[in-house]
């Protein structure tokens, strides 16, 4: 098995880790009950309520994002509860399936992939909603099947008006590379994964709940264990986890949030704006489309539309000659996307490099010409330079 | 926070992780739906099965044996469905719980902490359910809290005679550490960890399961998602998972069964039968007592019941002079024994190291002589050589 040991990850997840991270990783465990331990997590906690601006509990689960998302949805919900599922994207129709696999009535809110929320739709039928049926609106704040950032801010101001209904929302690929206040904007259950704007390796995942989540988890039927964020309160309030935790990935966490702190969230936010702005508009220069609404472009993730290119061809090549891992696209944009991922441990080279990557290979396919590959680097530099 | 670099582990896990194994954890992360990475699934997965002795699926999850056990029962069985839990320990209560949880109707066997399950129980209540309405036996194999090993050969061949009840079975102290041949004994569900006898740190587990288990999977009920085992099956035929998997650890696992593999599986059982016996008869030489049954010591945990001394008190001295992390006793137990892991990368150095600790404390507290303390040491080497 031959492991690149020179791969460039640009795909939204894993993403790259910097090198102080994976010292942190490899270290010798430590027992997860002792206060060596205890200690950790404290300061973790600390580190993770500053990075979701929040006084609210974050809890650290070991499993993928899939595993907090869920954990949020089934610790504060009963069966039959009618839920609100905003769905444009692969994640948001996964929500979906984990609302009706618990049983609950789900009021599907969705619009086309590429195209965001509209979130008049949520206020309509919030509004509409006068017994107060509806219990939770479950949404994705970044979809990264199609690179579109859904206008949470809008949305969650009406779950507020609402006034009952929760708000579970997926940042897996928002939370660290874009503004998400929780505390400002009253969300209850906010979910994240290691691999993403953490810049760790996966198996960690992470779920931010308000007091008003945790008034609702008192009353919920839906069976748990595993995935029961009561349990993961209660060992908390001693610095502990209710079962075994990934402690190596915990020791990167350490690092990693202490880096964060050290960049400053102003600075991470504006690094990802930056790229997001440099590669949309580069990719235009070389004779491709956005796939996603210019106006709601992921900070995390670009997803370039190649049009009579074959994506998966395009891709391949550019991981083959330059070792660079795009994603590609999933379920019936398979061959007609690539995503490119500027998520987390990403710099400036970073950028300028995947489009050079991107723009050889196309002028080795005779896709454009080579004033368009200087155009696009100057595009790119230019927004680079802006901030 | 200091975190001591040369702490000794041994507790039942996180068990100590080689440097090899540390050096693949800390490797920069891929693309988890790579050719790479489906190579290095394909390869750990045959590896899982040889250490699993089975020809079974054998499935990778991120997250503790908690997990993976849950997944087993909540992936096999309906609400309602009547099944047997054997209990004599905190893990054996554990499984208790999600068992209730998920409203399955438990029909307990017990035995005191600190003895064995009666297979004989299992016989008599399997044999009289003439109308095959058991549809599992839960239970654990190496009881961590208290040092005990059940029977698991005699109760699956039980189980076996019975026919329709699948046998869930945690293995998490158990597997690679004594001979639990999955395919010989039949068992159905076998759950295991990697901070255990894997020597990688925590943070994945593992669910083998029998194609009887995967046929009582296609009509279960019970509400589940992320713990799954059907998504898990269906992406495992594509050297795949369906959620991103904790990449660095699987890195880990890679090298680990490879260590395991050129050891090899008779080796490592004898080895962990020559510390187990070492120190269980040493610390009889220091007027200490095993609180487990000496029939059924656990091959990877052995608990001293430390009668007029206080067990905490002799834990923390060994902790704070040594740097040999102990594990306490859990719930009543605590106080009332310690208990030392020796499980995964321990050698015979391991051994008589923790022996000597606790000889040596106990002489600081005028509770042994130093003939005592010298015999305790030509008890250990005996059975250090035996083998």
């Amino acid at each position: 098995m031959a492991i690149q040991q020179k791969l460039s990850l640009m795909i939204p997840g894993p993403t790259p880790v910097p090198e102080k991270v994976l010292e942190a990783l490899s270290r010798h465990p430590i027992g997860h009950r002792s206060k060596e331990f205890q200690d950790l997590i404290e300061s973790t906690t600390k580190n993770l309520q500053w990075l979701h601006q929040t006084q609210n509990d974050v809890l650290t689960i070991t499993g993928s994002g899939t595993a907090a998302m869920e954990a949020g949805i089934i610790s504060t919900l009963n069966k039959g509860d009618k839920v609100i599922c905003g769905e444009n994207g692969k994640f948001g129709e996964r929500w979906v399936k984990v609302a009706k696999e618990f049983g609950l009535e789900v009021i599907k809110i969705d619009s086309e992939w590429g195209t965001p929320l509209n979130p008049e739709e949520f206020k309509k039928v919030l509004e509409e909603d006068k017994e107060k049926e509806i219990k939770a609106v479950i949404l994705t704040h970044s979809e990264t099947s199609t690179g579109v950032i859904n206008d949470l801010e809008t949305i969650s101001s009406y779950i507020r008006k609402h006034s009952r209904a929760l708000s579970i929302v997926d940042c897996v690929t928002s939370l660290g590379a874009c503004n998400v206040p929780v505390d400002e904007w009253e969300l209850d259950i906010v979910a994240s994964g290691s691999q993403k704007g953490y810049m760790i390796p996966p198996g960690l995942s992470f779920v931010a709940v308000s007091k008003k989540a945790w008034d609702a988890a008192k009353q919920s039927n839906l069976p748990k264990f595993y995935l029961n964020l009561n349990s993961y309160r209660k060992s908390l309030e001693n610095n502990s986890n209710p079962y075994t935790p990934a402690v190596n990935l915990v020791f990167a966490l350490e690092e990693s949030l202490k880096m964060m702190r050290e960049e400053g969230l102003e600075t991470i936010f504006l690094r990802h704006n930056r790229h997001k702005l440099a590669i949309s508009n580069a990719v235009k220069a070389l004779n491709l489309k956005l796939y996603a609404d210019e106006k709601y472009l992921s900070p995390s993730i670009t997803a370039v539309d190649t049009e009579e290119i074959d994506a998966e061809e395009l891709r391949k090549k550019i991981k083959n000659k330059y070792d660079i891992l795009l994603a590609g696209g999933q379920d019936h944009l398979k061959s007609k996307i690539f995503r490119v991922g500027h998520l987390g441990y990403i710099n400036d080279r970073d950028i300028i490099t995947v489009i050079s990557a991107i723009s050889s290979t196309l002028l080795e396919m005779g896709k454009i010409t080579s004033q368009q590959a200087g155009e696009a680097l100057i595009i790119a530099s230019k927004y680079l330079n802006a901030n």
